[in-house]
């Protein structure tokens, strides 16, 4: 095993329960000297698209041959199939309801994960992230290969955060998750937007024009729709996962809007002013 | 020192202040290379019998060689003694106050720690975790016996989390903890049940019949009491700590029944239908 | 390298976010082998001062070559320096805005970070916790030396977090924190009550005499002000980090008296009864 492998932890499970401590003791009781990196704990309950969305936006700034841990799991106990997913450069384990969506999509290989004598014996009915998921991290992490767990299997499935749309001209998409700061962080990425000449961004029926280069750059901000009084300083921008976000800078934007996850957002052609 | 020695932290600091850091900061001082692993930070304030139950219900799953660490200290500065359990497969450090429950239950020994030496200097009378109990597990972690901390005492408190009792032909628990999803974690255990036929649990006046295989399965659904319109959906199952819960698929329990720590548990004998 | 080097980090990010476990992301790619510990998160937004004052705080309960990483950035994107700071004991990383105020209090170096060499490329205008103090906190780790970061300056900000002042025979401070117990931590400390013969702190209309030796010592104790029937039990005393606390205990002294950050503390000298 490499020296200090990488597992990190993204689950729904909160932090006021011992859950995650728990699963880095069967994780630290396998491979001693594994690095645990906590993404999040507070991905909204079995929002499994909210997991797919926080996990792709994370890949790509952990180093080759980092294992990813996600539970985000409402089917537990029931019928649906474990999985792991290797890339070129990582190794994800989960569910197969879709919370893994990025890793799938740049898989080298899907296996549904069958090998019972990783697990721990019994397997609960309800925290399969303790008996099943965090083991079968743990022995990728000491050299069990990908292969090795089960089937290659096809047919994984894929998380339903919806990709935006072309409407008369304009692009639709809606808000994927509010973060700390209430900025609202939405499913139009940068590359939706590649070769606009500039853009006019709605949401709750308030217009921001042109990108912000930053949440303290001028540029980007609203004016109120249908010319009324303002909703200034409210301003799109592209953030640092390649999202179109709406900020308020030193604010809210999700309090001032009252927007929240699910919000539909409006992106227009809009040439420079 | 055992290569990657591990110590977890329990504690009702929460995670707003640098209390828990700190801790962690003095522990790397002393013991480099130790694993450290949070359970959890939001033991209700002073809640001695809650912080037991997580840590009886996590002991299991840590390698031997874990050394336990609970601050959860409302006697801080007043004579309470500070103790350090063993077990045969682990250590457990915190106040005697019944913290430390699960351990003392299988201690081999229980000493008060006396030894000052080990001990930050001055010894704040506001923050032991940091000045007192977090050197003394990371000395523990490098290799000072537990036997070297003080002298062996016989009369450990231990917490008062109710065990359930018998009533009427009934078993009487209560709410001990209600988790991230809103399911109550009861004071009943698998092994209270054992032998029964089938149960009926009834909380805030519904009842379900039966145990749930998980949170998916249809058994263990409730039924209003009385006959009214029905409570859909909630159901009592074993939890995967192996105590009785009582949960809501894709909701809150807690909430839709409005019902929390200490609330009321019967269980009743039930033939299966 | 040291062969644990030590990162702490504290920021206003939350942990609802995969923000932080990004940056460790990063710091494992560089530094593998590092210890990485969570100062806190919950930073209240924006707040440099209270990250100073939380900085100041834990600084000396770390062991020598500790790395602070401290990413409270209202600036992000806009022209304020990226700088670094070298005590004798320790180096501090973040943004020049006083977030690192106690370790330019003792610091022997203060450098603005240019080298983008060591930054990942390219560097968000939002994110540059992940793409610049991250990767330079790493490489710091690994041994590259604060003077080669950039060049030595002589004018970092200091953090506005107000210093008590002297009025009438009086110190007036304020509240600078409120824990999660409750407790206010006041910006009066023990050093500023050198050679008092006793104390009556006054905040929010309550009155406490004397310092308690803890939370649970009599002594400290409010009486109402103006005579009235008692706010009994909130109490003064010296809190683990030096600090002037009131604190109720078994209690919120935040939520009793109704006083929270900025609060007005007044601190007047009084005999021993």
């Amino acid at each position: 095993m490499p020296p200090f492998p990488i597992i990190t932890l993204l689950t729904d499970f909160g932090t006021c329960d011992a859950y995650v401590g728990t699963m880095k003791g069967v994780i630290a009781g396998i491979a001693p000297g594994c690095l645990m990196v906590d993404l999040t704990h507070e991905v909204p309950r079995q929002a499994t698209a909210v997991a797919a969305m926080l996990l792709g936006d994370a890949l790509p700034f952990f180093p080759p041959g980092t294992i990813h841990l996600v539970v985000v799991d409402p089917g537990v106990g029931s019928a649906r199939r474990a999985i792991a997913v290797e890339t070129g450069a990582a190794v994800a384990v989960g569910p197969d309801n879709g919370c893994l969506t990025p890793a799938i999509d740049g898989a080298i290989r899907v296996v549904e994960i069958r090998d019972a004598r990783l697990f721990r014996s019994p397997v609960s009915a309800t925290f399969q992230g303790r008996d099943l998921f965090a083991p079968v991290a743990a022995h990728i992490a000491r050299g069990t290969p990908v292969a090795a767990l089960g089937p290659e299997i096809a047919d994984p499935l894929r998380a339903a955060l919806a990709a935006p749309h072309a409407e008369e001209g304009a692009l639709i998409g809606e808000v994927a998750h509010v973060d700390r700061f209430g900025n609202l962080i939405t499913t139009v990425r940068v590359v939706d937007l590649a070769g606009w000449p500039g853009v006019e961004v709605e949401v709750a029926g308030v217009k921001a024009r042109g990108l912000a280069g930053s949440y303290h750059d001028g540029a980007g901000e609203a004016g109120a729709s249908g010319g009324a009084a303002g909703v200034p300083r409210v301003r799109a921008l592209i953030g640092s996962a390649g999202r179109l976000e709406i900020a308020l800078p030193d604010g809210s934007a999700a309090e001032l809007l009252g927007a929240g996850r699910g919000a539909r957002i409006v992106v227009r052609k809009h040439e420079h002013d």
